[in-house]
């Protein structure tokens, strides 16, 4: 497995990989990878014939106040996990080399990204959109590989991908959980013993949403209040919003019918964590 | 030489072409072709072994009042033109195939942007970067081609092909002119005879910035001076702007010195032109 910093050396070799007509799978990530992102992994080396990981990252997401400065970074044991996995190639470039002194340039989706998590961090998937389409023009992927716990993330690069007609396929893989269902995230690390063991609230609020919907309750509001009183028992949760959406389109649903989006963020002490369910009604 | 409208088609073919291992130039334009746009053919036509044009009229990158709705179209000549001088495939999609309902990603270059015509037509550019983004996606060109007479337009276009690490070469040629010097451009045909015969005072006012700054003249204010009063000599014109910047960056020039852009926007009547020269100070 080969480990590249600059942009010129990932063209270099991923130009000889085309030349071979391999078929390329990318899987973008922050690093301090986890069982999410291996299986992310796992499915770009089953459907093709050279699998890159990027790991940066990426400071224009996060916004004042936020985490980029103490987000967990571990490049030695990122590229341990991903080989062990069989990824060909570890993209890690420098800060510098993706926005350069004087850099400009912005992508930006509207309607989706002004509801759940990018209401309440403005800009945030503006810095996401805008890194994900460089990495998109660097690797020129076949097939790109996302994660389902951040439904927004992915509903939003899809999005783009379909508006500005970038020629890749795009995969959207469940979320993969802890044993007591917390969704796995470079995040949870930041949590004390204590907040940890309460953030098993989070998934079992999307399963009591699940029952009840399933059971018959159609009023939005009843499921989020459901959900709240769940949370709330989470002595150290503090609740950024929880919300039922259209899966399509994440506008708001009062009555739930059709593929609908249960979707929460919590924060523990600093700690902002997200997960959701889909449901079709 | 094929004309097709639909993305479909134009992957489908563009597919076998780079199968084959050719290199593809592209001349992305809004139709209405002249000698301006078939020079950029011709040379598209000299450093590959297939040359798309696209002809488009793009409707986000004009602000409401604009020519939108007048601007000249006509797909039948232009074909013809653009064949004879070996165009291979002509681009030209539906509004609705590049804008489906509910399209929402936009792509846009700061700084560059905020400047001489950016100033004066709010969002052109942020139009003009999306739909170059998606054509340059949709033809996943070698090397591109556009003109000098646009200054600002190819400048920020190339800002956005640095930035997003777009995988192409950036082309940009002189600016082809009438006898009388007028820049060649499809607004041209909006003016009356009289329009036309005074608009040759735009190039003429750019040949006397050349000689006063050659003759040692190093005020950006007084340089302009001379100009603005050359056009005033014009009873139909009506001037936009005539600005000195630094062609790198487009910043405003006081004193004369390095690479200078000296560019203007006139309007006569309806119709507004734009001419510019690049100068070694």
């Amino acid at each position: 497995m080969q480990v590249i910093e600059r942009n010129s050396d990932l063209r270099t070799v991923l130009g000889e990989v085309k030349k071979k007509g391999l078929r390329v799978g990318f899987v973008p990530t922050m690093g301090f990878l986890h069982e999410g992102h291996l299986s992310l992994v796992r499915a770009a080396r089953q459907e093709n014939d050279f699998v890159v990981v990027s790991i940066f990252v990426n400071p224009i997401q996060f916004g004042a106040g936020e985490d980029y400065q103490d987000y967990p970074r571990d490049l030695e044991r990122d590229c341990k996990l991903a080989s062990a996995e069989g990824c060909d190639l570890i993209f890690s470039p420098p800060v510098i080399e993706m926005y350069p002194p004087g850099y400009a340039t912005f992508v930006e989706v509207e309607n989706l990204t002004e509801t759940l998590c990018g209401a309440r961090r403005p800009g945030h998937f503006r810095g996401v959109t805008t890194v994900v389409a460089k990495l998109f023009n660097l690797v020129a992927p076949d097939q790109v590989y996302f994660g389902q716990k951040d439904a927004q993330q992915a509903l939003v690069l899809k999005k783009m991908v379909t508006d500005l007609n970038m020629d890749l396929q795009f995969h959207i893989l469940p979320t993969i959980r802890e044993d007591d269902g917390l969704a796995m995230s470079s995040r949870n690390k930041y949590l004390s013993p204590r907040q940890r063991r309460e953030a098993a609230v989070l998934y079992r609020s999307l399963q009591e949403a699940e029952r009840l919907i399933q059971g018959g309750v159609r009023s939005a509001q009843d499921v989020k209040a459901a959900m709240v009183s769940l949370i709330a028992g989470a002595e150290e949760a503090e609740i950024d919003y929880v919300e039922i959406v259209q899966a399509a389109n994440l506008l708001p649903l009062e009555r739930l019918q059709g593929a609908c989006l249960v979707a929460l963020a919590v924060r523990f002490g600093k700690t902002r964590l997200i997960d959701n369910i889909l449901l079709e009604v």
